[in-house]
């Protein structure tokens, strides 16, 4: 009875896991498609530590993540910033405090769209589960 | 002392897994400078769950993996698959059975020379520590 009881306390601490690391990744997407990159960087480890990968370029910490994102995608003003959505998203949890989150992503904006890859590793933070790494594709 | 003793115990586990990782990954280079793409796949996890992101691209599956390298980089012959290095190596222990690896690899041939970043997730399977996630970019 006490394994059994315990498998279930840990699918139980699986699924509420899971659905805070996607909980995160939504509220992401509700920021962004208001023009709110603080909302959306909220997702975002608030460290020095963050690492953020695109092409051959590394971003380390969380400022100069948010500075690349101005930069990138706010240059025309927040009304510009497109309408992002996730896909694929494949969330495994790899203990109680780390995820792995594998997905696709789409910014249709005014010009072409955009699209690619990502992967991600959560971690869960006094502040609640959060992106500490981020390796982005398109 | 069982403190100390566990945390000497756990710290040794620690060492030995990152040790064991990067041997895979010291490995993979070997294999691939001596044009040997087979001894180089040895890193990947041998199973149709791997997954390999590059650009907006997903290939799933080992076998879709090795196909995908043949195509790239052994298309002129495996004496033409050039010098292959990582660097700037970070291996993250996620527990006892996972890990995370951040890098840069770098690929001289007798063309412009290649690189970029990646990012590998590894799991401790039966057979060793083996790549179960690559995003890769450049």
């Amino acid at each position: 009875m006490l394994n059994l009881f315990s498998a279930r306390w840990a699918k139980d601490r699986v699924k509420e896991a899971r659905q805070a690391i996607q909980d995160v990744l939504d509220a992401q997407v509700a920021a962004w498609n208001q023009g709110d990159l603080d909302g959306f960087m909220t997702g975002y480890w608030h460290s020095p530590d963050l690492t953020f990968f695109s092409a051959a370029k590394v971003t380390s910490g969380w400022q100069a993540t948010l500075d690349r994102y101005r930069e990138r995608y706010q240059a025309e003003g927040p009304d510009k910033m497109g309408t992002l959505s996730f896909s694929d998203l494949e969330i495994d949890l790899l203990g109680p405090d780390s995820a792995f989150v594998r997905g696709r992503w789409r910014l249709v904006t005014s010009k072409e769209p955009l699209g690619g890859l990502f992967t991600l590793l959560f971690k869960k933070k006094p502040e609640g589960w959060r992106i500490v790494h981020d390796h982005t594709s398109g």
